[in-house]
C-alpha cells in the first residue's frame, strides 16, 4: 500500500522539461508497456492492449463495411520471394530479421520474418487470380511485423510492432487508385472521429515513397512538441508487383492483362500519437472512443453505510447503458485513486459520497480540463454520454488549435528558420518538385517534406528554396 | 464461368476412400486455406479466417467474463531466456526456428521465434509481481507460434499456427489448480456449445505432459475416422517456473514466497476438428455458432420480375434479426450455387422463386441432412433461428453417437485388438500407472493413452496390460 502510494505520488517528468522522458514515463506509469530483454521488443500490458483492441474493433468494422475481408498470411518470407521485386527488396532487406535454422537443421533458403507482406500476398494472388471474375480482392490482415531498427521507442519505433496491412488487387488502375484514396480517407476519418486527432492528408514526395510503390499517400498529425507523426499510409502500386510476380488475369475480351494493386496500414504507433496529442503532465488523456475505461466510479467515505451500494447502482446504470465503466471500491484512498485514473487518462471520474447520496447527486470530473460538476443521479447515463461527447470535441478542438498555432506559411528559407525559433511545427511552403531542393530545405532548416497536401494553397508562385516556378505547396516538419 | 462450374462439379475424394485426401480436399475446395512456398506454412483464406474470428469472438468473451485480460508479448525469445527452465527447453528447443541475423548484423544471443510463451510471461511477471496485492494475474494473448514440425497438415499440424495462450499466476497452489480446471471446463463447454463437438475431459499421463508442467489436462475428441484429436490443453506448473525465473512475492505475513502458475491454449486446430467431426462427402458442415454464413438465400428464376427484390427483402429480415446471412444473386446457376454453399457447409439454404412468392413461402434446406421444408415467409427469422438451433443439436447428437459407437471397453490386450478390427476408436481400459505398460499397450495394439478421464469407471481391478492392480481407467486411441 505504502509502496503503491509512493509510485503514484512520484510525478512524471514534465513535458516542458524533457518531452521524450515525459513520453516514456507515461508509457510505463500508465501501465501501457513494459520492456523485455529483447531490445526494441516490448510487452503491451493489458491497459495498453485494451486501447489497441478498441482501435482494432472500430477500424475492423470500417474495413468490413467497405467490403474488405480478413485473411492470415504466414510470418515467414523466403529470401528468394522477397527478392522478386527489385525496389521492394532494396527497401526492406537491410532491416529484416533472418531465420537460418529450423530446429537443428540449416535452411536452404533462409526466411525473413515479414517486415510487410506484399510479396506473400502477390504469391497468393498469382495462385488464385485467373479471370476478371476473380477481381477485386479486398484483403486485410491484423498481425505483427518485424523491422530491425537501430534506435527504438515504445509504440513509435519498435523492432516488432502490431498493425493491420490491407492488400488489394483490382482490374483497372482507376479502381486501384480509388481504393488507395478511399482507405486514406477512412484513416483520416478514424483519426478525427475516434482519436480526436486532426490530420493532414496528402501525397508523399518521390524520395519518401514506399519501396515498390508508384505513389504513397499519408496522413500526418502534429504532436504536442511540434513534431510531425505519420499516422497511416496508403500505397498505389500500379502493375509493378503483378509483373514481378507474374499475376495475370483474362479480361472480358479474353486478353491476358496485369491487375493493379494497393496496400495500406496503420500500426500501434497510433497509441503513441494519442499520448503525444492529448497527454499532459499528469499522464495520459484518452479520447472516449478508444478509452478502455470511459468512466470510473470512486466511492468517497466508502466505509459509511450505503455508499458502496449506491456506487454499485451507478455502475449498473452506466454499464447497462453501454458505457465502459469501472467501479474502484478497493481499499486505496480516494486521493490515490484520483491520481491513478488521471495517470491512466480515464475521460470521466464520478465521485459518490454520503452527502451526494443525500442530495441525489454525484460529482463528475472530466480528465482533460479537471472541471468538476455536480450532476443529478437521475438521468446519469445520458449525462455521462453527453460528457463523453463533449470531451471528444474538446480534445479535437485543442489538438486542432495546437496544430494551427504551430503551422507557419513561409516563402523563404529565412522565414522558415525564423518561424522555427518559436519551436517545432508544420511549415507550409511552395516547392518546385526537385529533389535537390527538398534535400536543401532539410539541410538549411532541419525540416523535411511531410506530404503534398490534397488541399493546396498558392502561397507564392516560387519554390521556397531555388525560386524557380513552384509546382505544389508542401507541408514540412521534423518527424517521429 | 465454365471453369468455375467445372471446379464445383469435381467431387471431392470420398472420406471412405481416402480420409486424409478428403480432409485436404475440403480445406482447399471450401477455400479455407491455400499453400505457400514455405513448407508447413499456409494462407488462411477469408472463409477460413472468418471461422477463426468467430471462434475467437466467442472464446474471448468467455475469457473476459471469467476475469482474464489480453496482453501481447514479443514474438522473440532469447536463447538464454528459453534455457532457464530445464524441462521446458528440452521439450521445445529441437523444434524452434532460430533468428541469427538482424539486417546484416549477427546477433550475439540468437533468438527463437516463440513456440509458446511461458518464458516471456515469466520474465514479465518477475518485473511486475512483488506483493500479494499484485496477484493473481490472469493474462491471455492471441498470437501465432512456430514449431518446426517434420510432417505438416493444414490446421492439424503446421509450422506456424494461430492460437491463444493463457498464462496465469496465483498466490496459492489451490488457486492455480482451480484455474487449470476452470479453463479446461471452459474449453469443453465451448467445444460442446459452439462447435457441437463432444469431448472427454481428463488428465494426461506423465509421459504426455507439457514440458515443464506438474500436470497437464486435456480435452479429447473423436473424429469421423475414429482417430482422437487433442482439442485443448490446460497445464498446472506449480512453482517450477517461478523458481527458475526467480519470481517471488511478499505474502500477507511479510514472507517472500513463490507464486504458482498455469497456462492453457487452443489453436486453429479446432477448425480441423470441426471439419473431421461434421464434414461429409459433399464438403464442409459447419455448426451454426461459428459459421461465417449461417443462412444463404438463393433466388430461383431470378430473371423473373420481383424475385430478386423478394430475396433482398428476406435478406434484410434475417440480417436485422442478427442472423449472418448472404444473398447470392450472382449470375451463376442455382445448381452451381447449391453445390458451392454445400461445399462451404452453410447450415441453412433458403430458395425463393416465383411460385414460392405466390404462396407466401420459401424453401429451406438444412445442410447436414439435406432436408427440404416449405416454410412461410411470415416469421422467417424465428423459423431460421429455430432451424439453426436444431442443426446444432443434430450435429452434436450425431458426433456423440459416432463417438459412443466407436468407444470400446476392454479388459485385455486381445479385446483391444479385436475391437480395433472394426476400425479406429476410443478404447477404455484400466491401467496400473506404470509407463512400461503404457508403452507396451501402444506396441501391442497401436493405441496410445489419450487421457485419464475425470469420469472414471471401474471396468476391472486389473491393468489391461500387466494384470497388476489398476489405478485408473484410461482412454486410449490413435491420435492426430
Amino acid at each position: 500500500m505504502a509502496k503503491d502510494n509512493k509510485k503514484m505520488v512520484d510525478a512524471i517528468t514534465s513535458m516542458d522539461e524533457d518531452f521524450a522522458k515525459w513520453y516514456t514515463d507515461i508509457c510505463k506509469k500508465a501501465e501501457l508497456i513494459e520492456y523485455t530483454s529483447v531490445k526494441g521488443c516490448m510487452v503491451i500490458r493489458p491497459y495498453g492492449y485494451a486501447i489497441w483492441e478498441n482501435i482494432q474493433h472500430i477500424l475492423d468494422g470500417m474495413f468490413k463495411a467497405t467490403g474488405h475481408e480478413n485473411v492470415c498470411m504466414p510470418m515467414f518470407i523466403p529470401e528468394s520471394l522477397l527478392q522478386k521485386e527489385k525496389d521492394h527488396v532494396e527497401g526492406f532487406a537491410p532491416e529484416v530479421a533472418w531465420v537460418t535454422h529450423g530446429g537443428d537443421e540449416k535452411l536452404e533458403d533462409r526466411l525473413c520474418v515479414r517486415p510487410t507482406s506484399e510479396t506473400l500476398f502477390c504469391e497468393h494472388y498469382s495462385n488464385i487470380i485467373h479471370s476478371y471474375r476473380d477481381l477485386p480482392k479486398l484483403y486485410n490482415q491484423w498481425v505483427s511485423v518485424v523491422r530491425w531498427e537501430k534506435t527504438t521507442r515504445p509504440f513509435l519505433r519498435s523492432r516488432e510492432f502490431l498493425w493491420q496491412e490491407g492488400h488489394t488487387i483490382h482490374a483497372t488502375a482507376d479502381d486501384a487508385i480509388a481504393e488507395t484514396e478511399r482507405m486514406l480517407n477512412l484513416y483520416a476519418q478514424f483519426c478525427e472521429e475516434s482519436l480526436a486527432m486532426p490530420v493532414v492528408k496528402g501525397k508523399k514526395t518521390e524520395s519518401d515513397k514506399f519501396a515498390g510503390a508508384v505513389s504513397t499517400y499519408a496522413i500526418e498529425a502534429l504532436m504536442h512538441d511540434g513534431k510531425a507523426l505519420q499516422a497511416g499510409t496508403s500505397h498505389y502500386f500500379g502493375g509493378g508487383f503483378a509483373k514481378a510476380f507474374d499475376i495475370m488475369y483474362t479480361d472480358k475480351d479474353n486478353r491476358k492483362v496485369y491487375p493493379h494493386q494497393t496496400s495500406w496500414g496503420v500500426t500501434t504507433r497510433l497509441i503513441g500519437a494519442v499520448i503525444m496529442t492529448h497527454g499532459d503532465n499528469d499522464g495520459l488523456v484518452l479520447p472516449p472512443a478508444i478509452a478502455p475505461i470511459q468512466a470510473v466510479i470512486i466511492p468517497v467515505q466508502q466505509h459509511k453505510e450505503g455508499v458502496v451500494e449506491k456506487a454499485r447502482e451507478l455502475y449498473d446504470t452506466l454499464n447497462a447503458a453501454g458505457i465502459r465503466v469501472k467501479l474502484d471500491d478497493s481499499d486505496n484512498s480516494p486521493g490515490w485513486k484520483f491520481a491513478e485514473y488521471e495517470m491512466k487518462g480515464v475521460p470521466v471520474r464520478i465521485e459518490i459520497g454520503p452527502r451526494d447520496i443525500e442530495s441525489g447527486s454525484c460529482v463528475a470530473v472530466t480528465r482533460h480540463n479537471r472541471e468538476k460538476a455536480i450532476i443529478p443521479i437521475e438521468g446519469l447515463a445520458d449525462t455521462v454520454k453527453a460528457k463523453l461527447n463533449e470531451v471528444h470535441d474538446a480534445l479535437y478542438a485543442a489538438a486542432l488549435e495546437n496544430r494551427e498555432r504551430r503551422t507557419y506559411s513561409c516563402t523563404t528559407i529565412e522565414e522558415i528558420n525564423k518561424a522555427l525559433e518559436n519551436g517545432d511545427g508544420f511549415i507550409k511552403a511552395m516547392w518546385c518538385g526537385d529533389e535537390a531542393c527538398e534535400d536543401k530545405v532539410k539541410e538549411l532548416t532541419g525540416v523535411g517534406s511531410r506530404c503534398i497536401p490534397f488541399e493546396q494553397e498558392q502561397l507564392s508562385d516560387k519554390c521556397v528554396c531555388c525560386g524557380k516556378p513552384a509546382k505544389a505547396m508542401v507541408y514540412w516538419g521534423k518527424a517521429y
